[in-house]
This record gives C-alpha cells, structure tokens and sequence, in this order.
C-alpha cells in the first residue's frame, strides 16, 4: 500500500503516473527522450545506465524495471545486466560505458561529487559530450523517479515475470504507452 | 565553464536547455505543472520546497534562482524565504507548510527515508493526499534538476540581479518563457 490513497492497484511509477496524469505526461516524456529517442549510446546501455543508478538508490521497482528493460535491448542480457549492475568496472562492457557509469554513480552521490576528471576520463575513454551530457541527465533524473516512487512507498511486485512483461510493453511501444496499456 | 561545451554562455539550467531542447521541454513542462500549475498550494509555497530542496543539495544555481522565484510570490519575502531555508521549524509559515517541508527534507535523503509517520504528520497538520505527492515529486524534482546542474559544472552567476531578473521573467511568463527570451 502506498502512502497516499491512488484509486488504483498499480505498481510502482505505473499507480501514481495514473493517479496524476498531468505529471506523468512530462515524467514519461523525458523518459522516452533519454532512453530511446535518437542517440549515440543505444537503448540498452542507456537503460544500464538507469539501472545501475536505480540499483544504488536501492529502488527495487526501478532496478527491476529498468533491468529487464536493459536486458531485453543488450546482447549480453539479463547476466550480462546484473553483473554490470553490480561491479561494472569487471563488467564484459565497453571502456566508454565503463567511464560513464563511474560518471552516473558520482551524479547519484550528488551533483557536486562529479569531477573534471571523471568527465575528462569518459572522454578519454571515447564519450563524447553529447554522451556525457546524456548520461549526468540519466543518472539525475533516476534519483527523481526512484524517490518518487520509494518516497511514496508504492508497492514493487516479487515476481520478475511483472517486470518482463513491462519490458515487453516499453521495448514495443515506448513510455508513453505506459497509461494506455 | 561546464565540463561540456555548450556553444552558450547562459548559467546553470537555461545554458543546459540551450544546448539540448529535446530534453528541455519536457523538464520545463513539468517544473510548470509541479510549480505553476492549479493546485492547492500557492505557487510560492512550493517554490519554497524547491528551494529548501535546492539549498539541501547545496545548488547555488537553483537555490538562488527558486529563492527568488519564492520571494517574488510569497507575501513575506526575501527575508521569509531564507529564513524557511535555514530553519523551516522557527519560520513564520503554517504548521501545514513546515510538515511538507520535513517529508521534502527525507526525500533529498533518499526516498526510503520517507517513513508513514513523515506523511501521517503531515496528513494531520492538514495536508491533502494531492499535496503529499505534490511535495514528495517537487522535492525528487529538484534532486534531479540540482544534480544535472551541479554534475555539467555549469555556471552560477554572483550578482543577485541576475536571479531576480529571472524571478521577473518565470513569475510573469512560466518555465516554458525561459528558452526563447
């Protein structure tokens, strides 16, 4: 049970986008700009990014959403997904995507942790700022949706078949489809 | 100068949004929802959580830009609003308002430091279920907008005109003015 009465049985970022369609308008539309609109980095690396920062905010909807969702879009899978997640630097993962998550998880300490030399490394590294830009913006808005959705204490299934099936639904249909499905 | 290189020499934020409008929409649309849009708390309250929020993550960008942007709508002011900021519990606003505050401040923890009690505290002094999730998604907001911010290494400016010339501009025009003025 969440903290706030929703008017509906939902999981996660899904009960109360419905409880307040008006923000989640917004909230789904950056989302969908993030982590699938056009880019350099590719849908499943973004979605490891959300993930891994998901995992250290200790946001269990969000880490097991935004995992599935990675797993369905990168080679490696959903191994591949929870070892990056868990020690990214001994990861079979790119040196850049290395780098980058070292800048997300400066980002989830705070804004003011990340350093010159983090970023000066990603570039080293291959990111280019575009990249770089991406990532700090992926990482920031995940310590909003995790807090939103923790804050609030919405409930989080046990089941990972919850979460495939929603891995289904954004792979397919993207965030915006969300609400309607 | 932000780690990035923007092609602009705006501060905080607005050089941000210049470089990436595709993200900026959507983050401007839903600042204009949370802050400005019909709710029961007035618009300088909940430019006020922003700005506690921001001054918890130490954003000297958006402290100062929300600090203005609440004194310009909040009958008392400057002096008020750094006051709240410093000491939400000896401040001179409602018992309502200082409630929220402290469910905003476990939100910039984290959004598990969030307990039922937080929120039943504040149900008590008066807040409805909408402002509840109004404050706990305003306070992950500004966790996200702080870090994005903070984590580029953008600019801030000294000069308090510069923040009360903004305050002019969002109070008169909304969030969605900031880009094309």
């Amino acid at each position: 049970m969440a903290y706030i009465e929703l008017g509906n049985d939902d999981p996660g970022i899904r009960g109360l986008m419905r409880y307040r369609p008006e923000t989640a308008k917004p909230l789904n539309a950056l989302a969908e700009v993030l982590l699938r609109g056009d880019n350099t980095l590719s849908r499943g690396e973004r979605e490891l990014i959300a993930s891994y920062v998901s995992t250290l905010n200790q946001c269990k909807f969000c880490s097991a959403s935004h995992k599935a969702f990675a797993a369905a879009q990168l080679p490696g899978g959903a191994d591949l997904v929870a070892h990056a997640c868990a020690d990214p630097d001994s990861a079979d993962i790119s040196d850049k995507l290395k780098a980058l998550l070292r800048v997300a998880a400066a980002v989830q300490q705070s804004g003011r942790a990340v350093t010159e030399k983090d970023v000066a490394t990603a570039r080293e590294a291959g990111a280019t700022d575009a990249e770089i830009h991406d990532t700090v913006l992926i990482a920031a808005a995940f310590c909003m949706y995790n807090r939103y959705v923790d804050g609030l204490g919405t409930f989080a299934p046990d089941a990972p078949e919850a979460y495939t099936r929603m891995a289904d639904l954004i792979v397919t249909h993207g965030y915006g489809a969300s609400l309607t499905r």
